[in-house]
């Protein structure tokens, strides 16, 4: 007998006969024999609907009542997940964020899980009972309720699994898994069968969107197993857990890319000792999040600054580097809105060399020109024009064998 | 500076708008030097959304869970007037019913307050918050959520206002206060300045919808002085409050109706110890509310019972009656669903005389025959042929002096 963690999307409980399905699905783990423990987030358009009512309340909601309105959500399906379990003969019971409790720090709508009880839960999987877990909620010490932020149930999941150390957390989504690139570019993309923490949190948080990037942290930190897959067949997904030697043999795991950047670069910037924290200052302040930055070896005293931010940054961005830019006495600011970041990610990097210069050779053959480099230990991420973006997925997501079927076992 | 607990029902609440206007009135009694409390309830038609889905999603829904889906609907409404009134400046915070804590039993869908926590509502009053309280719910012992049932947020604010030994409870309402009768049938009708607590339970029972009973009786039990009042305007509205010596000069202070009863006369009942208890104890068991209870004087060992039940019960209690009517040799039933009871309701009736044979008389002069009397210290009931009613309202608020203003003064 397992102790098995799910986790249901908004998508997955969208309406009551969806609930119906999860429930059905649920039922039958039980029924095989498993202790199980259900998450899940609020009726796909649900949340939506709060924060417009929020917006409409006025234009800044509090924090920490924001916070007490989107939780409703989640408390709306597990009751009825609960009912729905308990209607066909289950003993089910629902559990809100400080039932169980989940304890998290103060930072209201994205707070961080710092504590999880295991007491209630324990007690009540072993007198048989089916557990239904409001996902995204939480509550701090003092006693008032927060939630994680979006996407913020994939990390309860893990959460309460690794409090539970339970055998294995799913994560049930509207895909078969996490897939070697976007299916959408590339129709010959193939699932991933098993992908390490490390390689899965390249993946998210250079766009793949199947995992909040915080709750693979938390699956890495506390070894949780996650078993991400559809529900809505009974197709084996992805397992993302611990590295294995299997992995090393594969060079590349995925092509991931990622449009929501922009270029902005500072030309003839004195060499000097500070300059970048004056340049950088402003935008850290401004809350805007910096990706990529190089700096190129100085000339004559001076050098090329660039770095990329978020589209929705980007204007602010460019205003505030403007202002730096004439009171450090540099030559001038260029930007470019259309720009792609494409990236190859795999462990096997680490102990195979040429990866990166076989990308470059690939994108050149192509004659996508590479504006801007940056590497990490298992990823190459390059910057190139936003209109090669789909040309150089495919030619990548060809070159380092991911077309194929049973990548794995080469 | 006075200690104020102020309760705003589903239609104050019911758009963004009107919790703005209540976000207004509340910012008032706080500019005025007052510590304000605020009960809300949902958003009008919230509540039977919730349970729409509930009976979507089965037939027969648990009733813990059922308590977890309702309970969000007062979590909406006390998270935007905190929001509003935040953003208007003000300190505002919300409290669930859990984050009080108001203890209940585990009754859910009608729980009973046993214990309410005021340490934190205090403190958070010391540092000058205005205090949002969610109504309807609770929190038993084991930490499950629980629901007082329909109109239970008038009872959220009298328990708080009793715990908090408030100065006084105001409750807020689509009317002016309680009136000595229904406005729509007698347009003389006028409103109550002043009624003891007995009186507004005969008056809550028989049928005046404007305040929950256990609300009334919560009251009574702890003292606190009730205001129910309109939301759409500052008229001072109907205290509720123990008995004084003006309200005994008053012969009756209000007159009331109710057509939801049904009659069932069982004739020639052999009159045998144990025969009432064999025609009861089948209703009691299918959980039928009996009303009033007549047995006449026995004649020749027979005797004729007639009691009354609700409309929705009728049927169901007809059906079980004729099975024991036949059971213990009775010479028949009959029934009847066109009745409604007129009741005249005052606390001077205790210390005068001639209340009840006023009012007798006066029906019979409009030719209306009394079918059935029930009395108690503070209230005379008759049952009379349903297309009466409003004509017994009519004559009997007129002969007992209600149609003028100022009643009280005489």
């Amino acid at each position: 007998m397992a102790l098995v963690v799910q986790k249901y999307g908004g998508t997955s409980v969208g309406t009551v006969d969806r609930i119906r399905n999860v429930a059905r699905r649920v039922a039958k783990t039980y029924d095989d024999g498993n202790d199980v423990v259900v998450v899940v987030s609020a009726m796909s358009g649900e949340t939506n609907k709060l924060v417009t009512l929020a917006n409409e309340m006025c234009d800044f909601p509090s924090e920490r009542e924001y916070d007490v309105l989107v939780a409703t959500g989640e408390q709306v399906t597990i009751s009825l997940l609960s009912m729905c379990l308990n209607s066909m003969g289950y003993k089910a019971k629902s559990y809100l964020g400080h039932q169980i409790p989940i304890i998290t720090d103060s930072t209201f709508s994205k707070a961080r899980i710092e504590e999880i009880g295991d007491r209630n839960i324990r007690e009540d999987l072993k007198n048989g009972n089916i557990i239904v877990v409001a996902g995204f909620q939480g509550v701090d010490r003092e006693g008032n309720l927060t939630t994680l932020g979006r996407g913020g149930s994939d990390t309860s999941a893990v959460a309460v699994a690794a409090a539970l150390k339970a055998d294995v957390c799913e994560i049930y989504t509207d895909v078969d898994g996490v897939y070697t690139t976007d299916p959408r570019i590339v129709t010959d993309a193939t699932k991933i069968d098993k992908i390490s923490y490390d390689e899965m949190l390249e993946m998210a948080s250079l766009g793949a969107k199947v995992l909040q990037i915080r709750s693979v942290e938390f699956a890495k930190k506390y070894g949780v197993v996650v078993h991400v897959r559809s529900s809505f067949n009974d197709n084996p997904g992805t397992l993302v857990t611990k590295e294995d030697e299997d992995m090393e043999t594969v060079l590349v795991s995925g092509i991931t890319y990622n449009k929501d950047e922009a270029k902005i670069s500072v030309m003839g910037v004195p060499d000097k000792p500070g300059i970048a924290a004056r340049l950088f200052t402003p935008l850290t302040t401004a809350n805007i999040t910096i990706d990529m930055i190089i700096q190129n070896v100085s000339n004559d005293g001076l050098t090329d600054l660039t770095f990329t931010v978020p589209h929705g940054d980007f204007k602010k961005a460019l205003k505030a580097v403007e202002e730096t830019a004439l009171e450090i006495g540099a030559a001038g600011v260029r930007s470019d809105e259309n720009i792609a970041k494409v990236s190859i990610v795999g462990v096997g990097m680490r102990s195979h060399s040429g990866i990166a210069s076989k990308m470059f050779q690939v994108l050149s053959q192509e004659g996508i020109n590479i504006q801007m480099i940056s590497t990490s230990e298992i990823k190459v991420s390059c910057i190139v024009d936003a209109k090669y973006t789909e040309l150089a997925v495919r030619v990548l997501h060809q070159a380092f064998g991911l077309d194929k079927k049973d990548t794995r076992a080469e």
